[in-house]
């Protein structure tokens, strides 16, 4: 298995990933929006948000054969407090519908609290839907604590 | 009232609201350590950061006479869901001990959704210690929806 920064080439597949709820979604099939290309462009030139994928390595990086099995974003956080260490924010957690249930979810999870730390991040937050109780779970597992509401607000343009 | 991106000068005001918990710290008392000199500097340089104020207004901003009564953190993170669009966070949410309970934190939740809102933010987003109830009920009053579970888990370095 690969762990590496999404390149465009990967868009479809993690678009895909992020469509997909209970059933794979095939990549080929996918819509790319202007939306889309303005928003990968953005991360991929902020060097403080990246989309990482896990995939099955076949073919090598980047390969015609790799499979993209899962993908998270990664924001890393500027502050004040925690002695000025940064945190990381992890966001579009996802596992193709097809290879769930094997631990990929766990194996990502931790390569992405394996990246933040080695960038000197101090913490790696998260939130979960309240209806996800196996997510729930599945990170507490991971050693995440459930400390915090989460709260959001959607703003109208 | 003035809302406004704090400045350097303003670290001292900040930095004593952070370590208030019930009651007033001096900012003349506070000892600014390298690690938040970096923090704020990467705050101040990154488009995608600010720590912002809300004053008395006192002279004008910047002014001597200027009181900092409230500050806040928001992070714009682009992400490939919601159309493109970016959603904020809001991190490091204070009011000075002695000016709680007149509703500046309102106004302060609200100048920040208003800020997010006219950069483009489809939704902005914070979470809060399953402790603080109060504040869980002040931010569901401002509309916000507890609808999620936050995670933390603290990397050693």
């Amino acid at each position: 298995m690969i762990f590496r920064e999404a390149t465009r080439q990967d868009l479809p597949a993690v678009l895909a990933l992020l469509a997909d709820e209970d059933s794979v979604v095939d990549p080929a099939r996918v819509v790319i929006g202007e939306a889309h290309e303005r928003a990968f462009a953005a991360i991929e030139a902020d060097p403080r948000n990246e989309v990482l994928v896990l995939t099955d390595g076949a073919g090598g990086a980047g390969g015609a054969g790799e499979v993209v099995l899962g993908c998270l974003q990664l924001t890393y956080i500027p502050g004040l407090g925690q002695n000025g260490q940064e945190r990381a924010l992890v966001e579009a957690v996802r596992i193709r519908a097809d290879r769930r249930g094997a631990g990929l979810g766990a194996d990502l999870m931790r390569l992405a609290a394996e990246r933040a730390r080695e960038r000197g991040c101090g913490l790696i937050q998260l939130t979960s839907n309240k209806r996800r109780t196996a997510a729930h779970r599945f990170y507490e597992r991971l050693g995440f604590a459930r400390s915090h509401e989460g709260f959001k607000l959607h703003l109208e343009p």
